[in-house]
């Protein structure tokens, strides 16, 4: 992918694999005078005669023979980026996190281990049981982990191990695994890519799903700070994907920090681990933002200007294609079936061999909406040798039907309401929804009665992914208001007629709104119009929908000439006779 | 690019380009038992060399030998597309002509003539002068066009191009140029791309925008239908690219047809030229759209089923990179001041040699308005060896600085008002559009004295890229509710307080609207907000407002706390008097 981007730039590339025909060297050829080179990326030898041809070296790899990296860096003017004493503390897993421990960058409590029982015996007392085991050098994807629950399993953790060098760390429970992608130039300059969330299944990457929605709307803004301080730390150009860990405490906050502005105070972040290179998690930049991560990889060790790292459309995911089995033909059928999943692009590697967990390819999802999406993932899934209705609902689940009245679990719009004596009169907006497919929560948030509950309601909701709120209220009214003051995103306010004033006090306590906050608001009890106006905001952004308005409003036109002809056709005193 | 989106595929691709490193062959490496071919396209045995190593033949060139296609279609069984007999009937721009006139689809007024003064004198006499004379084969990017403007010229219009047979054509005013990428497969299932705008310099596309802005909805419609039938009517799968003229005459249309809902009866179309492959009005799709021209051309030609042809950003631009001289480094310049344009992809085709007026690349630029589009654009054209100031203000005309007043080429934001005394009002409005950077239009629109005006302006808002509508109104205030019935864009109406009734009357006649059409409205007088709420609205797809409402949001916070020190600090009873 990285030869790919820079065959766009006019850029000769020699590759350094085993075999004439490995994914890179298909993907571009080198010019006469330069070739590409069939040999190992440990070969010192191997590694040289790349060196030789080329004015920038990039590695892909971490494991790869430093010292030969080192020598080129030193004895030549070739710049080798990730810099070859980023690649060695990387490499080493205890050195990685000693070296994020001296920059006080938050990682989980670890130690060293010797490879025998009373080393581990010894970190166990420290760091608690069930306890992480890990290969210090060779390890990825999950391999080189081992969870020790029993102090008698020690040996056994060594034998399976490989009796590598280890390190201990303390098992975290852990909320979400979110993964950042950073670049940076030589010179510094250093930018995010946004935070996404990451599922990993047998401890490979599986799905990533982009942007990061979480109800605190500080821990991807953090996650992104995290990631770019991370990278700070390390020499060389290129980019780099930072692995973190979102621990659970933030369901255990109280209500207290629910209610503070400042919720910086729970949900922690720690970093697991950093790869010094383009990264499987950032594979949906591709399609999904303005520079992709190999065009920003190419220009950091390019030394040329960094590109954007936000994302050009609304929702993305990216699914793994792992080898099932030997067979090439089951890849093929998944990726025959991705062709057909809306938003998909696939991308498969090139290689002619399929092995079990090979990485075979991946497919990238695109669409104006998380729900879109996540509609998407589940047909893909669905196509996968090995899927199973609980993984399908697990990252998938369906949409539930109209008019049951099931919250989506990837709502664009909220319906909220000030009590349940509202609902008859904010049902109708439900209703509409419906009819447009658009995804929407219902629920019930007091201003008065439960303002905490208003505060997180409002504080979270744009950062879980809604884009319109529908408030509903009478009386005083103060539930649209107040929502508007603590969300960036548009409110709607729906007066509901009360009791006495005829819902006037209701109008006026929405509408008559200070100057700098503003709400949307609709007559009195009309929240089909609430719905009717989210759905116009949401087309800036679904553009279908502007199409779905327009069929609308044809349809109620022709309602309405249909009782023009049935009013010419019986006559005005026989009209609603019959 | 058609190897490079089958190479994500894991399709092997067979090159017949003359020369070992042409574009193509850099991009893709065939299977050793493969390889490529180093020959002509013209040249039978090589086409047949071809042939003998492929299932699937597709020619990116019309001027092709199409007999030996014909053959290899007739005694193999190799898909050949497109089929040899569209391309034969595309190689002649007078079969081509007949073709599309016996299936009654829309062309200018054209004959044959043969290559004496005395013809061309004929069709003058029939045609009119000027008179576009064309040859009928092997013409491209306006070679082969001659406008003739004195019959005296005749001789040297013959001698100019080249002897080769002709035809003429009646000049036509244009309004637009406009182009629609359609993909057809051999079943027969059709769809088109979005209709974009086409600006030739030189007779040569130079630069793209995708999507068609324009003032009458039903263009880009029936641009793209007239773009299916077109295609219906050739055989073959694949992607074919349909170049339309739009006729001037949409500047005459009389005020009778502009306030009719159906507006279908102006802006003619005519059909200018098909080219049977990918095209370079395309390009943009790759960055743009859910699925690629070159994807979507794959997907027709292996039988595979068609991918989405929408767009999945809200806009974007192509501009073409020609060879200004020899020289390769005037290329390699602008490429390197693309890369720090936002939202500029840079695809270089990978040719070793520049020729003036040679295609060397594109740069394609995509954003979330048209406004960021065309500002990136701006950058671009800027690094032109070329630029000049006027072609700047042609193309991408520079916002004008914030206050001025003066409307911005590409608005988001409609601010209307039923009378010039309601602008004291809503300059608010403008104010605080000017501080979030979003470009917007004001101007005057009454409901009861100009309703035909209001007509248009409604009709006419989401088609020419508006998203949302700001609508200000006092007394009877029918404007907003009229519009909102008009467009199925969000408006939100801004109750102007009259010299009775206190603006309740605005407030209710702009909120208590019917169900079934929705006014979003603020508080009486209150501009601000109004603009504000479209600031929150417009975030939905650019997400960048989401943070500088953030922002706005903190800084009036804070705003409040210093008014609270201040009051702590000087005591209530001088708070105000210094």
């Amino acid at each position: 992918m990285l030869a790919a981007s820079a065959s766009l730039l006019n850029i000769d590339v020699v590759i350094l694999d085993v075999g004439d025909h490995t994914p890179a060297k298909q993907i571009v050829s080198s010019p006469p005078h330069l070739g590409h080179i069939d040999g190992s990326f440990a070969d010192p030898e191997k590694i040289k005669e790349l060196a030789a041809k080329v004015d920038v070296l990039t590695v892909e790899i971490e494991h790869v023979d430093v010292s030969v990296l080192d020598e080129i860096a030193e004895s030549s003017k070739i710049a080798v980026h990730p810099s070859p004493a980023t690649i060695r503390t990387i490499q080493d897993k205890l050195a990685q996190k000693d070296h994020l421990s001296e920059y006080n960058l938050p990682v989980t409590d670890y130690m060293r281990v010797e490879s025998t029982p009373e080393s581990i015996q010894n970190a166990a007392a420290q760091l608690g049981l069930p306890l992480m085991l890990k290969s210090r050098t060779l390890a990825y994807d999950g391999r080189g982990n081992y969870v020790l629950t029993d102090l008698g399993e020690a040996e056994e953790a060594i034998a399976a191990l490989g009796g590598r060098p280890l390190y201990a760390e303390r098992l975290v429970r852990l909320a979400k695994e979110i993964a950042v992608m950073v670049v940076r130039t030589s010179s510094g300059e250093i930018r995010a890519y946004p935070a996404v969330e990451t599922v990993h299944k047998d401890n490979i990457c599986h799905i990533v799903f982009a942007p990061l929605r979480h109800s605190n709307p500080a821990v991807a803004t953090r996650a992104r700070t995290l990631a770019e301080d991370t990278a700070k730390t390390f020499a060389g150009a290129g980019v780099f994907g930072v692995e973190m860990f979102l621990l659970e405490d933030g369901s255990q906050k109280s209500h207290l920090q629910v209610c503070s502005a400042n919720t910086d105070i729970s949900d922690t972040l720690l970093l697991n681990e950093i790869a010094p290179r383009p990264h499987n998690s950032g594979h949906y930049t591709i399609e999904a933002c303005y520079t992709s991560q190999y065009d920003n990889h190419l220009r950091a060790i390019l030394g040329l200007p960094l590109g954007s790292t936000e994302l050009k459309v609304q929702s993305a995911a990216m699914l793994n294609l792992l080898g099932y089995s030997n067979s090439m033909e089951e890849i093929t059928r998944v990726a025959r079936a991705a062709i057909e999943v809306p938003g998909a692009s696939v991308h498969l590697y090139g290689k002619r061999e399929c092995r079990k967990g090979r990485k075979m390819g991946h497919v990238t999802l695109v669409g104006d909406s998380d729900d879109a999406v996540r509609a998407s993932l589940r047909q893909l899934l669905q196509a996968l040798p090995d899927a199973t209705l609980e993984s399908l609902d697990k990252y998938a689940p369906l949409l539930p039907p109209a008019g049951i009245g099931r919250p989506s679990s990837q709502p664009l719009i909220g319906i909220i309401m000030g009590s349940d004596s509202d609902l008859p009169v904010m049902i109708a907006a439900a209703r509409v929804l419906d009819s447009f497919r658009v995804p929407y929560e219902l629920t019930i948030v007091s201003a008065h009665r439960t303002p905490t509950r208003m505060t997180e309601y409002a504080h979270s909701a744009a950062s879980r992914g809604l884009r319109v709120i529908i408030a509903g209220a009478g009386g005083a009214a103060h539930l649209p208001g107040m929502v508007a003051a603590m969300t960036p995103l548009p409110v709607i306010g729906v007066p509901v007629k009360g009791s006495s004033l005829d819902g006037v006090d209701s109008l006026h306590s929405i509408v008559q709104m200070p100057r700098g906050i503003p709400v949307a608001t609709v007559a009195i009890n009309n929240s089909t119009n609430a719905a009717l106006l989210a759905v116009r905001i949401l087309s800036a952004s679904v553009t279908s929908l502007l199409d779905a308005m327009d069929l609308f409003m044809k349809k109620q036109e022709q309602e309405v000439y249909a009782k023009v002809s049935r009013l010419e056709r019986v006559g005005w005193e026989n009209y609603g006779k019959s």
